[in-house]
């Protein structure tokens, strides 16, 4: 069960707290994406000490490697990846269709060729929660059909009429905990399938297939309807979303978690986030550079190193460039999702908003 | 200036203090590889966590690499680098002639092609140790002849004279800290090299030139008389030994100070060092073992993670998996080290050298 309290309200923006199997952790959420059960460059730990109390793993790469019985055997994935805090674990749906077998998507459930060993194998939706419960999660996503961006009407169409059947028979396993919204940016679509969703009944509510190439403002569209739609005392998750930018305006939407792999992944392109926007830290331009990466932020590699040092890592090639820049990326979304935090306990997130949006360029 | 102090003796085995302006460090050393300022995986303060009070950079890959004038410009190489620590620097002269410019070395020094732009350049000792001087080192290595081995008897002959002559020149600028042996080995030239550099006078003096390839009987014998020749109240420096029992033979022949970049290098490739020998953490017997890394080690590696997950993320190509690794291996150097610092005070060293021999297979 997820208890989900909301403290303090500024329009449609939420402060509030997520409780899951004794664990609690503030919203808006913002969790770093460990899809294989790791943080990439960062061992668990350490993204613990940034501050994370909350990340998602992948259902569907767990089950390709190491296995559930490598993660059932060591006790649950908690203990496996050491990482007590809250895990959520996403079905995995986005991935086995991303693979190219969207032909094989039918009402029964979906066939994807495994990427380790390349044998086509089906997998129902019940199937895919009770994989979920099996790695020990604390809260599970219902599988759903997210097609690409832009797709024909007639697939959207079918992509609600799966994704609400799926969720149906996720719910009726019993431990499928939040459910996904589809329907691209087609408001009418969009709204049926968050309407289905309620109807069923689910202790979270995400919006699904959104920031995968569609404009801002139509995207920002769908966040509104799900917004009027979804039950107002439930959390509810807009999946895949990492620009902080684009958080502050779902928050202001009355959205309240978020995960993407932006931070992580820039960070290893050398895209550093910094609080008058981002700067590419492998550019000769900081070869002299002895300033911090971000002059506002207070991390430990904006405390201990300099730009010029960094960029001597990339330049160089060296591993702990990596794991430096993602240090302060990640540092840098969880101080903007407590900035946010408390703002809106303050009562002005609005103007946080404005002034974060004004200096980030 | 290096202090050095002398405060235990086993047989030859020797427990001491280094100090170099105004930081301490003990003897037995063993100082992990910054080539370019990085501890590769790892961010410095981590090498810093595990106990470690020294490193070893390279003159050579940091003139190429961010260039001398970013050194300078940061204040130096140990606030560069974000190690207050001692800082040992090799001249490079290993590297340079490794490229393939062996016939470009003469008395005068060595002509090398430059890694960044292919620019071919002229270096001389007095240069070389004024680089170093400019990056700020503590403890600076003078430039060395080292051929490959084997080597033929002229072409030892030639680099005993040149190594001579060098460390002449080196001592000279006045910053030339410690001299390095050649020889390779032939025990006259070995021992002609050696008591040449005795007749010029430094602080600290090393052996180069071996761990090459030769076999170990045979660099055991060249340690053997260099400790015979080498001033007994100096600190001795093997240069590249990082083997757990190479280090270990060589403490009981007097030496003193080691460095390698065996443990991190195996880390990445997935050897693990453990009390009972090495293990390759990506092999699929793993897949299921929950043990620690080492059942004996107590870094935070073996106490928070499992064999089976790191053979995971080595299996997924997780980079966290090589750090994870590179701690422990580092760990296990530390750990090796201490013991013997503390074996020679209680006058333990030699059995301990028997039971870390009798269980390491």
């Amino acid at each position: 069960m997820i208890q989900f309290d909301i403290e303090a309200e500024e329009g449609k923006a939420r402060f509030g707290c997520i409780e899951v199997k004794g664990k609690k952790t503030r919203t808006p959420l913002f969790m770093p994406v460990a899809t294989r059960g790791s943080l990439r460059t960062l061992s668990n730990e350490e993204g613990r000490n940034i501050g994370f109390e909350a990340l998602i793993a992948n259902a569907y790469h767990l089950l390709m490697r190491p296995g559930t019985d490598v993660i059932k055997g060591a006790g649950g994935i908690h203990k496996y990846i050491n990482w007590p805090g809250i895990i959520f674990t996403d079905s995995g749906g986005f991935q086995m269709i991303r693979s190219g077998f969207e032909r094989d998507i039918s009402l029964e459930g979906v066939k994807f060729k495994s990427e380790v060993d390349g044998k086509t194998t089906h997998m129902t939706p019940e199937e895919n929660i009770l994989l979920q419960r099996e790695l020990g999660t604390d809260i599970s996503m219902c599988l759903d059909f997210c097609p690409p961006h832009p797709a024909s009407k007639e697939v959207l169409v079918r992509s609600v009429e799966i994704t609400t059947s799926w969720a149906s028979r996720c719910k009726d396993v019993g431990h499928a905990t939040f459910c996904i919204s589809q329907g691209g940016t087609n408001d009418k679509l969009r709204a049926k399938s968050c309407k289905e969703l309620v109807d069923l009944g689910f202790q979270g509510y995400a919006v699904g297939g959104l920031s995968i190439g569609e404009p801002k403002n139509e995207m920002y569209r769908m966040l509104n309807i799900a917004d009027n739609i979804y039950p107002h005392h439930k959390p509810r998750y807009v999946m895949g979303l990492g620009s902080p930018l684009d958080i502050l305006e779902s928050i202001s939407r009355g959205m309240d978690i978020f995960d993407s792999a932006y931070p992580t992944r820039n960070a290893r392109h050398g895209t550093i986030m910094t609080s008058k926007g981002r700067l590419s830290i492998e550019n000769s331009r900081f070869r002299k550079d002895y300033q911090p990466l971000d002059e506002d932020c207070h991390c430990p590699v904006c405390t201990e190193y300099s730009r010029s040092y960094i960029n001597h890592l990339f330049q160089a090639n060296e591993l702990s460039g990596l794991r430096l820049a993602t240090i302060h990326n990640l540092s840098f979304m969880h101080d903007l999702i407590k900035n946010a935090q408390s703002a809106i306990q303050e009562g002005t997130f609005k103007s946080y908003k404005k002034e974060f949006g004004d200096n980030y360029k």
